[in-house]
């Protein structure tokens, strides 16, 4: 199996990289940090006998072919990181990815299929604000319009890239053809595998995230002189509204639904709120599910707006399609968890968005989750055993060779 | 009776003082546009008959001797006003009040007890953030530390009361004794006598305002990857507890509870809420009803925080006592509005604070309301009509005289 020590060494050495005074890790997309991580990763790679190099965006490639003219498998995961970010949201699913080869390597084992292992470009959007620019670059679905996005300085992607010393290469030539399928492995970021003692679990899929923005309008009044009786208060018809969606979200037994951000106009300690304005984020794997919930919250919401004379606004922010994993492939994942674990595997679906996503259109896919302790992810705090990430890595190593030889 | 169109030409001419590019009116405590304003008020006062000075706080007192040795009657309210402010809140008490003395004076009529009418210093609290300046110094318990509050420059009361041009003289000479009881006609800033179509109306009380801060914790946590049962929503728990302020407050008949400030932490689209904090102004003239109201909701809230493994905290902002008018008073105030208009006298409420508030422990108060177009206040559109104006003046001129004969 897999070498866990050398794969815990490797996550510790990378941690150290744009380690920050709060004690969480900064490596954003195209800066010294987040080349100084994958020049370390490259040395990785290298060592576990890939070939490596930097696609158009700055995806950092490491190759193996193999024995036979077959289509490629993909393995991979991200290295940069959200603001002050921890240290296994992607980074463990790229090494764990070289661990795999590496093993492979020192027991002589040749794959069939050629293998590519990938540290994605930007998964975390947190320069940007638009994320997952590799992943998209290598379905060919990123434009060149995309890469004039700007950062927080009018830096666009484009000029991020130049300025990384970069080949210049043209951006339809990061398009991967002839692929297999992906595989990659991360932390779960939730607490579903922890509250059922499973150090390991198979994805069912990914929820795509439906983001919509509600803006409720009242009247601002008088919070002294206006009778209850009399009132259009924006804030409790926003009120009953979210504790509803919470109601209809539980009812449809996989959706989550969130209400995450609100604003209350005028916002005065007298005054009757005039206008609510707040945002609800709504994911599942299922998307007609998810399209149901919907809109029986936006029924409910137009009916509290009409019962109480208010005026209620939707406006869609985001609606991302989600992608289900390959049935065919999550069988080899469970069977190999439950190899490994010597227990039925848990299959759950994956609420954040990953890189994977972007795939959807272009070849199957297939997802393993590690544990997260407590559920936290997008801090310092998030956390994943040794003992964990070694069963991991050796699920991840059993699945490939058993999608190897298919 | 009084003289209506005199009275609504100096409303108009006290208007165009401290006017606004708005169209709202600015006059903030010791400013030139007061100054100007008092000056004007200053001359009507005068022309009335009434003996005018500035008192130790810079409260424009004109005054009338009685034909007896009896207690002193006030008459008064304010001319400042909030930040673009409307017309009528304050100067039309203190137009009113000039206008009822003129009209007596012109029917050659005098009082049997000494009259001062008053135009208090700073009922708004827009410049210092600390109200009724006036009419605390008149009750007596305007305090010396009270004079060290500062406005946005950094200037204190006692400043501003020294380059106001003030003679200097001692706080406590401020207060008034012998005082029989204090009269104040303000418009509604409601919409009570609008939805009773009644001109004029008697008011019961000033509800004292009971300020509290609620903050509920939870856990902030991923929208995507936290299934809908494993939450503590800080929002969902607020907006259970708010959508049960206004039920608690509709059945208890006449209390009113607002939340009117709200703000959400982390405040993320894709966070479940960890925190929220927000404000409860709960106000009633009966203070029982009002504590009563207080204790359901917070026993409400630490029920819902404890089903959902939230923790509540409260915090007193302030908790200012109610005060009822007296019944003589009112009995006076309703007979005149009866007679006046040829029907019943509504009687209601005031749900904003006023300078009567101020005289609790010092002397009786009553206080005649004018309705509000559609209940704005505290903005250009505040608007009474001419008619409804001329018969509230009416009403204070048969209530003073009444008054005046007991």
């Amino acid at each position: 199996m897999i070498n866990g020590n050398r794969l815990n060494k490797h996550l510790d050495e990378l941690a150290t990289i744009g380690k920050s005074e709060d004690g969480g890790i900064n490596r954003f997309s195209y800066t010294k940090e987040e080349k100084d991580g994958n020049e370390l990763v490259k040395k990785y790679m290298e060592e576990a006998g890939l070939t490596v190099q930097y696609d158009a965006v700055g995806n950092l490639i490491g190759s193996k072919d193999g024995t036979e003219d077959l289509p490629t498998i993909l393995l991979g995961s991200h290295i940069d990181t959200v603001p002050n970010g921890g240290k296994y949201d992607g980074s463990l699913g790229v090494l764990t990815a070289i661990e795999v080869i590496h093993s492979l390597k020192e027991k002589d084992k040749q794959p069939r299929h050629p293998i590519k292992v990938i540290a994605f470009k930007d998964e975390e959007g947190t320069r940007f604000g638009f994320g997952m620019i590799g992943s998209r670059a290598i379905a060919g679905t990123l434009t060149k319009d995309n890469l004039q996005i700007t950062d927080g300085d009018g830096i666009t992607i484009d000029r991020a890239i130049r300025e990384y010393g970069l080949e210049k290469k043209s951006l339809h030539r990061a398009k991967l053809e002839n692929i297999k399928l992906y595989l990659e492995l991360h932390i779960e970021q939730g607490k579903i595998l922890e509250s059922k003692h499973a150090a390991v679990g198979n994805v069912t899929g990914i929820a795509g995230p439906l983001w919509l923005k509600f803006t409720l309008k009242g009247l601002a009044e008088h919070a002294g002189t206006t009778p209850m009786n009399q009132r259009q208060d924006a804030l409790t018809g926003a009120s009953l509204i979210i504790a509803e969606i919470e109601k209809i979200a539980k009812q449809s037994g996989s959706t989550v639904a969130t209400v995450g951000k609100l604003a209350v106009k005028p916002n005065g300690v007298n005054v009757i709120p005039g206008e609510v304005e707040w945002t609800v984020d709504i994911r599942d794997i299922d998307e007609a599910k998810r399209d149901h919930v919907e809109k029986k919250i936006k029924q409910f919401a137009e009916k509290i707006a009409d019962e109480r004379k208010l005026i209620i606004e939707f406006e869609e922010l985001q609606r991302v399609e989600p992608i289900l994993c390959e049935e065919s492939i999550q069988r080899v994942i469970k069977e190999s968890i439950c190899e490994e674990l010597g227990e039925d595997a848990v299959s759950l679906p994956s609420g954040a968005g990953h890189d994977a996503m972007q795939f959807k259109n272009s070849f199957p896919v297939g997802m393993i989750f590690v544990r997260s302790k407590d559920g936290i992810s997008h801090n310092p705090q998030e956390f994943s055993t040794e003992e964990d990430i070694e069963k991991a890595g050796n699920v991840l190593y059993k699945a490939l060779v058993q999608l190897d030889e298919d």
